[in-house]
C-alpha cells in the first residue's frame, strides 16, 4: 500500500487521477496548507521541499508529478498511459509535462505563491497583475500547437492528460477566459467523463 | 542527422554533453540572443516557444531539456545514462530532472527574465534582488538531500549529472557563494575530466 500526500486544488490532483486510472492501491493523506501543514516538521521528513505531491512507495518516496505520473505508467505497463517503448512519443509526453510544470504551472504560482521570488509587498502585486497575460500565453500555445485533439498526443489516452486537466482547473482563478480554447474545453469535458476523474475529483472534497 | 538549436550559457548545454556522450551525431546551430534570434520567425517554426534547446530529429522536434536527455538516453541504451527499467530509480531521476526545471531554473530565471511574469520595472528589480537567496536555498537542498555523491544517483553516472552541471555553472552570476557546497564542488571537478563535457563546452565558445 502506497501513501499519497496531496491538497485539494494543487498539481496532485494529476497523479491521484492517474493512481486512480491504473487502480493502484494507496492511501490519500492530506495536507492543509491553511495551517502551513506542508512546512510541518513531519511532512518535511517525508518531502524536504514541503511541497505535494509526495508518493511514499515500498522503495521510497517520489516526487515531482511529471516523474509520479511516468513512475505510475511504468509501474502499470498494461494501463497503456504512455508510450514507454517508443522513445520519440515518450519524449513528446516528456516534453508536454516538462512544459506544463516548468512554465505553466510557474506562471500559475506568481499569483499565489510570489514570495518565493521576491519579498517586496508592491512587486507581489505586480507579478499577480500579469498572471492572466502569461498563463493565457501559455494555454493559447497550448491549443494551437501542442494539444493535438481529442487527447493531447492525438487518440492515445496518457499520462499528459491528467496533468493538462488538473492545471486548466486553475483558468478561472487566474482571471483567463476559457472560451478561447474549444480544444481545452472539449478535452476538459472528456476528462470529467471517465470515471477515474470522478473518484480523483470526489477524493479532493 | 539531427540538428540541436542552441545558445551558449543556456541549459541547452546539459543536452549537448548528453549527445556528445553517447556520440550522437548532430549538427548545433547556434541561435543568437542578443539580436533576439530565438524570436525569429525561422526559429519559432522550428521552436513556438522562442526557447532552446530544440533537437529535431528525423521523427520531429523535441523540447524541453528533461524531454531531451530521456529521449537521448532511451534511444542509446548501450550508453547506460539512465535506469531505463527501473521505474522507481527513473522516477528518482526524473524527479531530479523535474526540480531543475520547475524550481532551479526557475528561480535563477528571475534574474534576466523577470519580465516573463512582471512589467513594473521596480518588481523586476525586486526580483533580482531575491536570487541568491531563493538560488541559494536550491542547492543548500540539492547539497543536503539530492547529491547522493559522487554523482547525483551515486556510483552511477546518469542524465542528471549533465544537468546539475549546467546549472551549477550560474551560480556566480546569480550571487551564490559556490564554498557552501563542496559535494557540489567535486561533482564540477568530475564532470569538468569527462570528454564529453570537454567537448560540449568546447562547443559554446
Amino acid at each position: 500500500m502506497m501513501t499519497f500526500f496531496f491538497a485539494p486544488g494543487t498539481c496532485a490532483l494529476a497523479s491521484r487521477i492517474v493512481l486512480e486510472e491504473v487502480g493502484a492501491p494507496y492511501e490519500p493523506v492530506r495536507i492543509d496548507f491553511k495551517t502551513g501543514g506542508q512546512r510541518a516538521p513531519e511532512y518535511l521528513k517525508v518531502n524536504p521541499k514541503g511541497r505535494v505531491p509526495a508518493l511514499v512507495t515500498e522503495r521510497g518516496v517520489l516526487t515531482e508529478t511529471p516523474a509520479i505520473l511516468l513512475y505510475v505508467a511504468q509501474s502499470y505497463p498494461d494501463a497503456k498511459l504512455a508510450p514507454l517503448d517508443e522513445p520519440f512519443t515518450l519524449a513528446q509526453v516528456q516534453a508536454f509535462n516538462s512544459y506544463l510544470c516548468s512554465t505553466v504551472h510557474v506562471a500559475h504560482a506568481h499569483r499565489m505563491r510570489g514570495n518565493r521570488w521576491v519579498d517586496d509587498e508592491a512587486a507581489i502585486a505586480a507579478m499577480k497583475k500579469k498572471v492572466p497575460q502569461s498563463v493565457g500565453d501559455c494555454f493559447a500555445l497550448i491549443e494551437r500547437d501542442m494539444l493535438a485533439g481529442p487527447w493531447v498526443m492525438g487518440d492515445r489516452y496518457t499520462i499528459s492528460d491528467p496533468y493538462l486537466f488538473t492545471l486548466a482547473q486553475w483558468l478561472e482563478g487566474d482571471g483567463v477566459d476559457r472560451a478561447r480554447f474549444p480544444k481545452l474545453a472539449d478535452h476538459t469535458r472528456r476528462m470529467k467523463e471517465r470515471p477515474a476523474v470522478q473518484r480523483a475529483l470526489a477524493g479532493e472534497v
